[in-house]
């Protein structure tokens, strides 16, 4: 039996921590139904299109192409408030998150989609020398390295040094490392090596080190065969079956005693959930820190609390893995978003419905023109996997303004070979005088 | 009587300090002149479209809009070297310059163009407190400032850090207060009206503080009254004849014992020579250490050194100064490549030409749909000024690829009242994240 709720029952306080896609899905679901009030929070003003962030680390896309402002997404949503704050912890049983800022907030029902990041499976010290690719500043600070570190080659007169300066080692041959590996080859050693008069940036080394047989491992093998052939084509010395022993400052020490000399090392080798999913009553769900929810997406023993994204394990239909790719967080968000709405709808105690994955697949870009594409029984690779990663793409970004202004600066890119961002804002040097003004003061960097 | 270069004559190494309107200028006009070996050094990768920094600083544009790598737009002058690096020292009788990154440069001709920073008068920690606006950076910093004041004001509860999270202060009612007051105001209290749930944007405070008489002082009496009023009808509160006796970390105290709490203040009063300039054999030519060249732009003493741009003080044919604009350092770049042209081509001791200013006029935007000119006997004002100004900008860009995606994000932003870019990229936490990575390790800030 159903019963509209009555129109003097007080709201139900929602609150969303995250704005990625499984949050601002959820709350866009939630917008404007006045059984609900809901609070997002998130750590950054803005929604980010994290599978364009590569492009951001390799300068063919500046930051405000892939983020848009949560306010503005949700502007229209009267019964929605975004804050910017960063939980700092949670009390389930008291049903409240407290904030960075020290606000309390107190909840009905709680959405926890915080994602991941970056992780180094307990190797203390090597977050130092690396360079993560999970948020817009730490691609801005991989683009930043990567291109201060030509300028320093050129400035250079130590042949060893400058051989250092211009290596790119990444770490991890999943989809990131292939896309980043990819892009660098492109930009590096193609669109670049007619700006400097003293390097030659087509002797640039881009090397991908993977520890398993092969990169791209969720997909078919001849799909990876056929990326690690594009890959050295376009110069990428891919090293499968190669792991990583330490890594320090200027260097990257293999497995079978090699070492590879390099001023910039980017680690895409694995994640691990946000720290908040161990502040919850529930045991992970795997060594990555994820959390293992019933079948609609709530906690155990907690009705009222929800995960959904790349913090959580769960697996589809076919007792696969669903992968952590947008549409994945989408459909969880939107999912989370009913099952609040059939709370309250009704009063029995009624099932909710379990989440399901419907796989849209996956897709992999390596470099101009290459991409590979699996999705169903469908297998694409070389320029019709590259097209529909385009259409793909493009369509996902519709809605957010930015969608015509990405078009244009690829199609620009397309055309001339050469993009147009790689420029460099801040050196470090300039980061601490605008840290200065900002009223705090750092000591001079080494 | 003149007489070619004899092939076998080495050529001359020219050093251009600066990679702004006079120095890539000048380097374009001496690209591929193979008498000249042209050495660009300039701090940053890129050169700045300036008369554009304050949109960044507002969230109207992108950095990578106003902003292209120098070896991009010298990617084909083949006789140019650009170098990233910081010139520390001046050692005008050897002839040679010395760099932050330790290098030794020689030249026989070297062109100081590094323009101009803020002044704060003599004001020691006063810096620490305010917001610059010359570089990419800061702009940057402007925007995050005032973005996250706005995000602090919708999580606070206190009515007074509300009310001081909430009120822009600028100091200088020149061109830079002018054209930053009038957007901040339509950003602020007009576009983000419907963004904030629990903050009034419209109540937010833009203070507009000018020691003289008027704002806008190199324009008419009665355009300077236009700026006002239009100011006033954005709801900027204009504060003329008020000078400013203390600034601390969150407030400004004024000469007439006043004070107004506010968590952002830009300083947009006064702008010194940068340090270089005083490394040099010249005494300076005012107190904001400028200096006075010889008609043709060379120095007193040493006609091998050149200085052009907002670092030289000199005046126009009827007597004026010439103006720190876009069109004056684009004509003395201009200049000195001719000189050093006349040089090379002739072995007399005739004289060299000297600058004649081409003055193109003045011009402000006042926020949306206005604006003011000032050209020869030409005045405008209000919306024929403003399309005067935006037909002279987009023209200006002319070169830059970046035009077109500046017209689109205006167009929009100009249709919807919304610009996109409002996004905030790194909090002081990011930066010491991204800093951290980088391999410099910082304390935690207050």
């Amino acid at each position: 039996m159903k019963s509209e709720n009555s129109p003097k029952e007080a709201p139900r306080k929602v609150l969303i921590i995250g704005g990625g896609f499984v949050g601002l899905e959820c709350a866009r679901r939630l917008a404007n139904d006045e059984r609900f009030e809901v609070s997002l929070v998130d750590r950054n003003n803005h929604h980010l299109f994290q599978p364009l962030l590569y492009q951001v680390a390799t300068a063919s896309l500046a930051a405000p192409d892939i983020a848009r402002s949560l306010r503005q997404i949700l502007e229209k949503a009267r019964n929605v408030t975004v804050l910017m704050d960063e939980i700092a912890d949670l009390s389930p049983g008291e049903r409240t998150a407290t904030g960075k800022s020290g606000h309390v907030y107190s909840y009905d029902y709680l959405v926890l989609a915080t994602g991941v990041r970056t992780s180094f499976f307990g190797n203390l010290g090597w977050e130092q020398h690396t360079l993560g690719l999970k948020t817009l500043a730490e691609a801005q600070m991989i683009r930043r390295t990567v291109l201060s570190n030509l300028e320093k080659a050129e400035l250079s007169t130590d042949p060893d040094e400058r051989r250092r300066l211009m290596t790119v080692a990444i770490v991890g041959g999943g989809p990131t490392g292939v896309e980043l590996a990819g892009a660098f080859a492109d930009l590096l050693r193609r669109s670049l090596h007619t700006n400097f008069r003293r390097i030659d940036t087509t002797k640039l080394r881009v090397i991908l080190i993977e520890g398993s047989e092969r990169i791209l491992g969720a997909y078919d093998e001849e799909q990876s065969e056929y990326a690690e052939k594009r890959l050295s084509h376009l110069g990428v010395e891919v090293r499968t079956s190669t792991t990583v022993s330490n890594v320090s400052a200027q260097c990257v020490h293999l497995g079978n005693g090699e070492t590879i000399d390099t001023a910039a090392i980017v680690w895409a080798a694995g994640t691990e959930a946000s720290p908040l999913a161990a502040k919850l009553d529930v045991p992970p769900a795997d060594r990555a820190g994820r959390i293992a929810p019933e079948p609609d997406l709530s906690l155990p023993g907690h009705p009222e609390i929800f995960a959904g994204g790349d913090v959580v394990s769960i697996r589809d239909g076919k007792g696969n893995p669903v992968p952590g790719v947008a549409p994945a967080a989408m459909q969880m968000g939107r999912h989370i978003a009913k099952v609040l709405k059939i709370d309250a709808d009704r009063y029995t105690d009624e099932a909710r419905p379990a989440f399901k994955y419907y796989d849209k697949g996956i897709m992999a870009i390596i470099g101009k023109n290459a991409a590979v594409v699996k999705s169903g029984n469908l297998r694409l690779r070389a320029f019709p996997a590259w097209l529909a990663w385009l259409f793909v793409h493009v369509l996902f970004l519709i809605g957010f303004r930015n969608k015509l202004s990405v078009l244009l600066g690829w199609a620009f890119a397309y055309l001339r070979d050469t993009p147009d961002t790689r420029i460099i804002v801040n050196s470090a040097d300039n980061e601490q005088e605008a840290a200065a003004q900002a009223g705090e003061s750092y000591p001079d960097a080494a």
